[in-house]
C-alpha cells in the first residue's frame, strides 16, 4: 500500500465507434498533498458504468467529453489517508467522484461518508448508490402506474435494470425482463423471480417478444434505446408510461442511422395511444436519497431486492473490464477492486 | 326548410395519400322518425376538423376508419325538430356528434344543450367547444410550466393552436407561433399579440426559426408532427415539456418515410435533456369541461382570447372546404352553415 505515485487511466483517443483498449492510457502522477480544508483519499473500489462511454467523445451523447489526457470521471469508494478538514478523519470511508485513479483530493463537498458496518462497501456504488437511486426514481417517482399491468425492463440483468425490475415486481406488476443470453434469462426468471424474460440475442427474438407480451406493455423502463425501443413500439398500450434511462444501443453511433424514419410513427403513437414518456436528471433528485435509502436499504438486507456484482482485481484491468459492458459479457454492477 | 330527405356526405373511397373530392359522395336518405325516448334534430352548423382525415382510412392513424358508404362523423350544432324525450323540447339548441348530414336522431345521451343567448352558436364547435377544450387541457393540465420560458405553438393560426397560443401568452410565456403564409404571420403578431411568428412556407424557414428561438424552446404545443417536429428538435431545452396534439403533416402518409432515422436522436434528447412528452385523450377529460368553460368563457367575451371562424355556406360545399385544411388555405375554425 506504500504507493509512491498515483496511477490514472486517462482518455488517450476519441473512440471511432466502439471504444477499444487503445483509447486509454495509464499514466503516473505524484500523489497530491492536501491543502488547508482538503482531504487525501485512496480509492478502494472503482465503478464502471455504460454512461462513461459517453464521456469519451464521438458518441451519441450531449455530455461534454473529458479532455484527452485526463482521467475518466466516475464514482469510487475510498478511505481517507490524510485530512486537513474537520469533517473527515483518517480511516473514514467515503463515496467520491474521483474516477479512474488510485488517489483523490477533495475539499469534502463532493464526498459522502458511508458506514462500512451497515452494508458491504461495494453496495455504495450499486444497489444502494447511484444505480439503485436511478432505478428507484424511475419506478417510484416517474412510472408508478396502477399495479397489475405489464412492466417491461430492458437490460434487465444490468445494475439499474435488475433493481428496477425487482421494485416493479414488489409493486405488483407483471414484469418482463429483456437481456442477452440464456444465463441472464435464467437469472431473471429463477433468481429475481420475474414473470418472464426474453433473450434478445436468441434467434426468434421477435416471436419470443410476441409471446411474452400477449397484452402489450403498460410501462417501460428502457436502458437500451435504438433497435430495442423500436422492437417494443408495436406493444405500447393506450396510456403507456415510459422512462428513458439509458440508450446503450446508441452510444457507439454518433450519426442518425439509415431509414426508414421511425420518428413519425412514434409521434403518432404518442397522439393516438395517449403515451407519456420522459427522461430525468439524477442530480435534480439527489435530495430523494434518504427516502430511497430508507425504502431500499431494508429490502436489500432482507434479500427482497437481490443484486449482482462482478469484481475485477487490479487497477490496470479497468479498461478491458469496462469494454465488457458493451458486448453484454458482464452481469450486474461492475466494480474494480484496486486498494 | 321543408326538406323531404336527409342528405349525407359519405366516404366513397379510401384516399390514396391526400384526400380528394372523389373520395366523397352525397347521398339522400329518408328523414328518420324518432322512436320512444328519441329526438330528431336538424343540423345548423357542421364542424370540419383535420382529424377527420384519419377517419377516412389509409392514414397514419390508429383510429378505426369509417365504413365506406357511411357519413363522416363529427360535431354539429343542431336544433330539435321533434322530441319524444322529456329532456329536450322542440326548438332546443344542442351540440351533437351526428357528422356530415342534414338530420340526426339520438336518444339524447350524446347531446349537450347550449344557450344561444350566452355566446354565438358557432363557438360551441370551436373556441368554447372541443377545440378550445383541447387547447386548454394541453396548456393548463399537461404543460403549465413556470412562466417566462419560450412556448412554441405549431399550426398556431388554427382553431386549437390559436387558443393554445393565447392561453400561453396570458400565462406569461414568450410565445412563438408557426404558421404558413404572411397573412397568418401577421394575424399571429398583430391580432393575437404573440411575441413572434414564423412562416414555414417562406424561404429561409430554418434561419427564421433560429432567429425566433435564440434561447431554444421550453414548451411545445405541437399540432403538426413530421418535418415540423424534426425542425424543432435541435431547439429543445433541458427540461422541455411537450404535448403532441396533432400530426397533421403525417396524416396523408401511412408508411414510415425514408431515413435517416431520427428516432434514436429523439430518445437521446429525452435522456440527456430530461424531456417530458405526452399525448392525451380528450374523452378522458370531458369532466373538466365546466372548469374550462368557467375560465375560458369570460376570456372570450372580454376579447382576451380572440377566435377566428371561417364559414362555408351550403351542405354540398363541405368536402371542398374540408380539403382546404390540408393545404393551409383556411384560418381558424372551419364551419359549414347548412340550416
Amino acid at each position: 500500500m506504500a504507493n509512491t505515485s498515483n496511477r490514472q487511466i486517462v482518455i488517450a483517443a476519441r473512440p471511432n465507434g466502439k471504444a477499444q483498449l487503445s483509447d486509454f492510457n495509464i499514466v503516473e502522477q505524484a500523489i497530491p498533498s492536501p491543502g488547508d480544508g482538503e482531504v487525501l483519499f485512496r480509492n478502494l473500489l472503482i465503478s464502471m458504468d455504460p454512461y462513461q462511454r459517453s464521456l469519451m467523445g464521438n458518441a451519441s451523447s450531449e455530455l461534454p467529453p473529458i479532455d484527452i489526457g485526463q482521467p475518466m470521471s466516475g464514482p469510487t469508494v475510498a478511505v481517507v489517508e490524510q485530512s486537513r478538514n474537520a469533517n473527515f478523519a483518517v480511516g473514514d470511508h467515503v463515496v467520491s467522484w474521483s474516477g479512474w485513479q488510485e488517489y483523490g483530493l477533495s475539499d469534502g463537498s463532493d464526498l459522502q461518508k458511508i458506514d462500512p458496518e451497515a452494508a458491504p462497501l461495494s453496495t455504495a456504488l450499486g444497489v444502494l448508490g447511484h444505480t439503485g437511486l436511478t432505478a428507484w426514481l424511475g419506478v417510484s417517482k416517474f412510472l408508478n402506474p396502477k399495479p397489475g399491468g405489464t412492466f417491461v425492463v430492458t437490460a434487465a440483468a444490468g445494475s439499474v435494470g435488475s433493481v428496477a425490475a425487482q421494485m416493479a415486481k414488489l409493486r405488483g406488476h407483471r414484469v418482463i425482463g429483456i437481456a442477452g443470453g440464456p444465463e441472464k434469462v435464467r437469472y431473471l426468471k429463477d433468481d429475481l423471480g420475474l414473470d418472464g424474460a426474453v433473450d434478445y440475442k436468441a434467434t426468434g427474438f421477435a416471436e419470443q417478444l410476441a409471446r411474452a407480451l400477449p397484452d402489450g406493455l403498460d410501462t417501460l423502463f428502457d436502458n437500451v434505446g435504438g433497435y430495442m425501443f423500436e422492437a417494443l413500439m408495436p406493444y405500447f398500450n393506450h396510456h403507456a408510461r415510459i422512462v428513458i434511462c439509458g440508450t446503450i444501443a446508441q452510444y457507439d453511433f454518433p450519426n442518425a442511422p439509415d431509414g426508414p424514419n421511425r420518428l413519425p410513427e412514434l409521434l403518432k403513437s404518442f397522439l393516438y395511444r395517449f403515451i407519456e414518456i420522459r427522461g430525468f436528471a439524477l442530480p435534480d433528485h439527489l435530495g430523494s436519497y434518504p427516502e430511497f435509502l430508507a425504502e431500499v436499504g431494508p429490502l436489500v438486507s432482507q434479500d427482497k431486492i437481490k443484486y449482482s456484482e462482478e469484481f475485477v482485481d487490479g487497477f490496470e484491468n479497468i479498461p478491458d473490464a469496462f469494454l465488457r459492458l458493451f458486448d453484454g459479457r458482464n452481469r450486474g454492477k461492475l466494480i474494480a477492486r484496486v486498494g
